[in-house]
């Protein structure tokens, strides 16, 4: 009987909910339970053919970190020979530990969208910090002092700025979402010209220099490619206009970040919101924890209760798919066909 | 000829077109400028039959003192016997300082609207401050320490959270659209019934006991008024389930600030955001500068560069109105008639 790897908490909380859908699919399928504990026998390996890489299996890892749960899981994901499909708890497929089983052939799907809700909300509010008085306020709050802003060191209204967001998945989408209700004008950027809900335009990546000039707000949130590494670079950087903001909740390695720190220390740039680095954890002597105007998140700026839940329906979506032939949702492309 | 008075701003930048549309309406205009420095003759009061109390003029008063410019400002008005109609800057008619004027039966027109977007902003910024981890995150950047949040310590998603939200007028709605986006239902407190755009639900104010305990954001945009006076008193903030945040962007008089204290103290509340205070400037002494998950602005919430221009516009929109005998936008009930 073909087996699927999960968590002990999945199992726990889902396993009649995945034994359901097999007997629905006239699929039986036996669900194996990953641990650090206790390695998996040679004979329970072969017969895996999905695995569902989740939240809590994942939680506490970070880019020079993999935990006790994720090296099992992950030792047993790439001893299994007759795995065919691997869904994965991140919006991005670009982990080194996911690499393996997308060079083998292995099936892989994301999370794409889980906790695009969330991330957006803390786009949003990284804007309306930088934006309005936010930190003229909370100093004077620090202080017990009462000093309204006056004309003419009153904020700009965001009303009518242009946010350019790199990626129109659904996190790109969901930021535009919120960043068009506070009146900003939304231009996308994607691989090719075709529209984008959310968005007011959309352009693509090798048109991306003929709008950095007019952007106040440049939010990276897109996946981690040949294409977009290092696509924001230090002559990039330098098209923006001296009021524009930099964001970056997508990876480190697309931003160059040693020219976005010349940037604000010239004061060539306004601010910036950033959740991923270059080096993660941040090192404690990086000079973005104390410049002005610069907000630091700890590749953290999802974290919502309901992510998990979303993570799991959107493998039980896909499950079903699997189990019925039908195309997967938020499938990668292979590094052979892309 | 009837006497328009304006400050020394509004004459230089819109003397013009205020003129203009005098001409329009073929109804010859004086425009008379106010100014700290030199009092108005009689004559030239005797005249006056339209003031235009601009932000300029307001700028620096708060409710324990009154700028030089405004006391002139208010010296000329009450002392213009033919004034028929003043527009003042405030989205409220509350200020004591336009009580005499509303008494003798000058219309009186507020700017409600012109400063709703920014105030909306402000407000979404302070739920997502709360809402989200930022204070984590921010006592995080400030000790150059990496700890992202993981369950069970992630912050509730805000997608299905109840807000309630005091008054349903320009302020009222700004904010429901806002929170709406951000998955919150929205439920509008109103004298009537009837729907209100941007409102998932509206009940009145006598019925307001029945939704309280359901909200877990209450957020106070009304005027102050006999009906609004002390509404959120003791009781009813004991009404508001412990996970509920309160949020004052209107007067300070709506809500019982010493019950508000002693709810938070006694954690039965999660927080609050506010903008407005029984007695402003807030005292120093007073213990909300310092709770945890109080974010305090000092009645700045509106602050934006463009509220300026937007009241300009209401106010050359009702002149327009008022030389044409055509009705005034977002003119106040007067005292005998309310």
């Amino acid at each position: 009987m073909a087996g699927v790897l999960v968590s002990q908490r999945v199992a726990d909380a889902y396993g009649e909910h995945i034994l359901e859908i097999s007997r629905r699919c006239s699929r039986p399928l036996d669900v194996v339970v990953s641990g650090p504990s206790a390695p998996l026998s040679a004979n329970v390996c072969n017969a895996l053919e999905i695995a569902f890489y989740s939240r809590d299996v994942w939680e506490g890892c970070d880019k020079t970190f993999i935990n006790p749960e994720t090296r099992a899981f992950f030792t047993a994901v790439d001893a299994a020979p007759k795995l065919r499909w691997l869904q994965v708890t991140s919006a991005g497929a670009d982990l080194p530990i996911y690499q393996p089983s997308l060079e083998r052939g292995v099936r892989v799907t994301t999370s794409s969208g889980a906790n695009a809700e969330p991330m957006a909300q803390t786009v949003t509010w990284a804007v309306l910090s930088l934006a309005r008085a936010t930190a003229h306020w909370m100093a004077g709050q620090r202080r017990r002092e009462w000093s309204p802003l006056i004309s003419p060191d009153l904020p700009r209204d965001l009303r009518g700025q242009n946010a350019v967001i790199i990626g129109t998945g659904p996190v790109g989408q969901s930021i535009a979402r919120l960043l068009r209700t506070l009146g900003l004008n939304t231009i996308g950027i994607r691989r090719t010209p075709a529209p984008a809900e959310q968005f007011d335009r959309v352009t693509t990546y090798e048109r991306i220099d003929d709008v950095l000039p007019h952007a106040q707000w440049l939010v990276i949130a897109c996946p981690l490619t040949e294409t977009t590494q290092g696509l924001i670079d230090a002559r990039r950087i330098g098209l923006l206009p001296p009021d524009a903001h930099v964001i970056n909740v997508a990876r480190g390695e697309i931003l160059d970040e040693a020219a976005l720190i010349d940037a604000l220390t010239q004061q060539r740039l306004a601010g910036a919101y950033l959740d991923v680095f270059a080096v993660e954890p941040l090192p404690t002597e990086s000079p973005l924890w104390a410049m002005p105007n610069v907000i630091i998140t700890p590749h953290n700026c999802s974290a919502s209760a309901g992510n998990s839940g979303r993570g799991v329906d959107i493998f039980l979506h896909n499950l079903e798919n699997f189990l019925s032939g039908r195309p997967l949702e938020n499938e990668v492309d292979r590094p052979d066909t892309a």
